[in-house]
Order: C-alpha cells, then structure tokens, then sequence
C-alpha cells in the first residue's frame, strides 16, 4: 500500500530535499552541533519547503527545552551587563538560550521564573536575587550566584573574602595609616558581606587601623558616604587616607564627592573599589579595583547548572580575585 | 459513573486546592494579570500539591509562547545594555519574556532565531543587528532597530539626521569655525548613517566648514581617529575648534587622543558624541552627547511587534532626540 504524501512537509521531506539524514534534520531543529554545511542545507532546505515544526509536539519527545532563565537586578550596571554577556556565551557554546529576567522592574516575575522551572518550561535558573521571599523547591535546579540561599542550592562567586583582604594589604603596601570601609547593601546572608570581613581581617593581620561605614539596603549611598567623609573632614584634610568601598560604583562616588571637597583620590587618598568596571567593557579601569573574574563565574555557574561537575553536595565556589590599577591609587 | 482521582493532580485538583476558578488558574501558569492575593493562592495550592504543567501541551492549546527574541550585539555596551533593559521593562509590563541573544559571540545563532520564529517557539523577533546574510521570511514578525532591512520589516531608531542636525547647530551656536565628523561603522544602509548626512546638512545650512573622517567596519577606531587628528595637529594646536564624534564610544577615544597631545576638551575644542550614555546608567554623561531616547525606542518597538500599532505598511519610526552638556563641550 502506497502512502500519499501529505501536503504538509515532513522531516522526512526536508531531509530528502537537504539531502541529508533525518537525523541531521532534527538535530539542527533541535539546536544540537552539526557542521556549518550541513546546517546550511537544512536550513535551505526549511526554507523552501516551507517546514513549521510544531515545537510543543516536538518538546513532549523532548525532555529538554534548551532554555536556561537568568535573574539578574538589571543589564544597566555594567557590571551585571558584563556578567549577563559571559553567561550567555557560556550558554550559546554549549547550545542553550538565555532568558533573561531583570528583576528591578518587576520583582513579582522571579517566582514566576523560578516557577517556570517546576513546569519544565526552562532546564534551570541561574539567579543573582537578593529577593528574600523567593521560594526555591530543591527539586528545581538553580544556581545562585553571590549569594548563598541554602545548602541545596550551589553557589558562585568571586572571593570575596580574599578580595577584601587583598584591598587592605594594598592599602598597607600603599603607606596608609588609617582605612575605611564604605558600602551600602543587602543585610541578607551574602558572598559580598564578605568584602568587610576580608577587609578587617587583613587590616588587623598588617596592624592598619581601620572605621567601618556600613548601610543597609534602601538609603541613598551617596547622601550616607558624602555624611560620613564629610564628618571625618577636618581643615581641608580627611582624617583617612585609605578607603575600600564595596563596588566600583560606590568608589567612584566616594572620588567625586572628595574631588568637590579639594581632595583629590591618588594623591592625598588611595581608593579601591570592587568589581573591575572598565569604560565600555575594554577602556581603561573606571577606579583602582578587585576585579571578579566575570567570565569564569559565568562559566562555572553553566557547568554547575547543566551538571558538567559532580559535586556531592551544592558547593560554594569562591573564584580568584586581581587587583587593578585604575587611577584611584598611587602607582606600586 | 463516577471517575476515579487521577493520582497526578490536575488543574481542577489546584483550583479546588486554591479555592479560586479554574479560569484563575489557567491565567497564573500563561502568565496572565490576576490579583497578587489569586496569584498568590494558586501559586501555594500548585505547590502544595506538586502539580506540573505540561507546557508543551498547554502550547497546543495557546497560540502564542508569550515570548519575544531580541538580538543585540551584546550586552557590555552601556547603550546596548540599556536599551535590553528597557526593552525587557516594556515586554515584561505586557507580560512577555524575553529571550537574549547577544550575536558578538555567535554570528550563526541569528538565523536560528529568526528560524524560531517561523517554527513558532517565539512570537517574534526584535533585532540590532547588522547581520549582511539575515534572511528573514515576510511572515516572521520581525521588528528592526536602528537598520532598515526592507518595506516590509518595521525599523525604530532615534532621529539620527535630526541628530546629526542638532549636533552642528550646536558645534555653530559655540562658536566654532571648522568642524569635523568622526565615525567608523557598518557600511549597510542603516539609519546611524544618517548622523553624518544630518551633520552635513547643518554644517552648511550654518555655514560651517567640515571634514569628515569615516571609516567602515573592521578597523580600529582608535588608531583611525589617532591617524586623522594627529595629521591635523599643528604647533600643538588642532585644526578643528569642533567635532563630531558617531558614538559617545569614539567621543571618549578621541577625547583620551587630544588629551594625550594636550588638546583638553571643552576648551581648546568642543566634541559631542552621540547616544547619551551615562555611568552606571544613572550618573552624569561621559561627553556631551545626542541622547537617543532609550525607552521610547523600546516602547515602540514591542507596540510594534505585538501589533498595538495600526500602520497600513510597515513604518521607520524616527524617535526626537535631545542634547546633553557633559563636560566636553563649554556650558551654553
């Protein structure tokens, strides 16, 4: 019995027309590597036969959707703009997409995100949330980055204990007498608390003297470090002359506010911030600075998240840390 | 008959659970407006009683993914950075996800999500790109930013020769007496193009006298720009009073360039750069600057896409744009 052909194509009919095999068509449906040529075919062959694939048929086949979600505050600091590029190239090279979910404009979507995992919707979430209501269930896969949520759930992040005891140990090195540690930020458990317990670590174990300056979330940094300096001014003189703030951002401030003041950062201060900042991504570093190896977070977050590494339980993984000049320090 | 309880629950079982109608459920897992106490509710209900959607037979049923694609060359450059940010505000405020895919690390991965389009994984596709070999099918809803592709393809892009326009008007309003236009880009009919022709345009409705140095891609900016203006540097002083610079990007290189050659911008010359990117998206702008209108640029380019717009054929929509002081050109 010979089967009429339908009029609508089927795979079959593209492999014929590509002159491939069916399951070279389907790999390239599927996103899976195949070489340059025979994407090429396929794709031409999808084209002219006109092929729609019905992608919900084909995803109850599928245990997979390719789809990996990431939380992020937002893509404006560059910062979390440098980390959501690294993290969607570290998911192209292994064939996944990113949907990206910035979180400062809708605060309500991240459970939703998180619930779109349960649903099989997306394969996993990769979150940067300080969200304290968000509600992981330990079957869904998650991985954080920066801040610990709970045992079950691994974590990435630069060290940033390590990268508060190495600013302090340039601001020995650098000659400084008294330091002071300036951030605004969550009060959640945290890898960026860290900074400070890093920073008086090393302050203590090299004898510098040291003042914290330290706010919770939701108060205006630069009204909170423009009142601190601005109380520790005395005859044209700050009474610090080494600051390490909790990001580039807020080092950055920290140089303006001092600038308008007569101080100027480099000569009569050293000042280093966190994150390694750099104007457009590749100009020069916005501020002396510990920078986060961005792209390595964003590669070892993937791995975690698609199970590359075989870990007993959910590690936290600390990634080293570089200082940088950036203007703000006197050269070493 | 009755039936017996499946022992998987079901959407009835959750509503039940919820105490809510089933139509409420429905809403929460395609993600659409229901009260937060509803959404609330549903969300515990589906918890409590481990229900999973199956999305992909749920996807039989809906007509749309409620999810957009956008391609952009990445996500490092503060202006790139910002407009995925708006771009995600104004699709998640009518409750769609965006899909990212940042086509610097992956040229090959732009057909595939146009490709998606047609197969129906995403609702359509919003793209920066400037991607020579893009086909995109007449019947992918496709909206363009900044690059007309064809008649039918809509394309939303700040007023470039406007721009252009009010950057000499400004240049002549300061005083200056011979101009310059810097720029190095795609040589693809795109709607940036137009800033030199709006610049020509104002340069000699102003009797301004101007050179333009233009590049297209493939080169390095910095070492063009260096090439030009150390040519036009004489007895320490250069031959322009004012120039314009086709990104705020090359308006910082060139700034850094006469500044090493002791040229300060703002005094010996006045240079205005063109998009409006600020530090960490907030602070104040890295040179005087046309700001393009990010928001409205995201805006309309999801009103266009979802068909909020009624336009008969497929519209270039020029978006007004505004000047900004920053610091490299003397106060007005």
């Amino acid at each position: 019995m010979k089967r009429r052909k339908s009029s609508v194509p089927t795979v079959k009919d593209v492999a014929r027309e590509a002159g491939v095999a069916v399951g070279t068509v389907s790999r390239v449906i599927n996103g899976k590597p195949v070489t340059e040529e025979y994407e090429r075919k396929v794709r031409e062959a999808i084209r002219r036969l006109d092929y729609h694939v019905n992608s919900y048929a084909q995803g109850l086949k599928a245990t997979r959707t390719y789809t990996v979600a990431v939380l992020i505050p937002n893509t404006i600091n560059p910062f979390f703009g440098s980390l959501v590029n690294c993290l969607h190239q570290a998911l192209a090279d292994r064939h996944y997409r990113l949907l990206l979910c910035c979180t400062d404009s809708n605060l309500r979507q991240e459970q939703e995100y998180v619930d779109m995992a349960r649903m099989n919707k997306v394969d996993g979430i990769i979150g940067l949330t300080y969200n304290p209501s968000l509600q992981i269930d330990p079957s869904t896969p998650f991985v954080s980055i920066d801040r610990a949520f709970d045992p079950n759930i691994p974590c990435v992040a630069s060290d940033n204990f390590a990268g508060g005891q190495l600013a302090a140990r340039k601001l020995i090195e650098l000659g400084c007498h008294k330091a002071a540690f300036l951030r605004v930020g969550s009060d959640l458990d945290n890898e960026p608390n860290k900074r400070r317990a890093g920073f008086e670590h090393g302050c203590m174990a090299g004898g510098l003297e040291y003042d914290c300056c330290v706010y919770s979330d939701n108060i205006d940094p630069k009204g909170v470090f423009r009142d601190f300096l601005m109380s520790h001014i005395h005859d044209g003189r700050l009474d610090y002359d080494g600051l390490f703030c909790g990001t580039d951002y807020f080092a950055c401030c920290v140089v303006q506010i001092l600038k308008e003041a007569g101080i100027q950062a480099g000569r009569d201060v050293q000042i280093i911030g966190y994150d390694g900042v750099r104007l457009f991504g590749s100009e020069g570093y916005l501020c002396s600075t510990i920078e986060q190896p961005v792209r390595d977070i964003a590669e070892t977050a993937v791995d975690l998240l698609l199970g590359s590494h075989n870990y007993h339980a959910a590690p936290l993984v600390c990634l080293p840390i570089t200082f940088r000049e950036g203007g703000t320090t006197r050269p070493l």
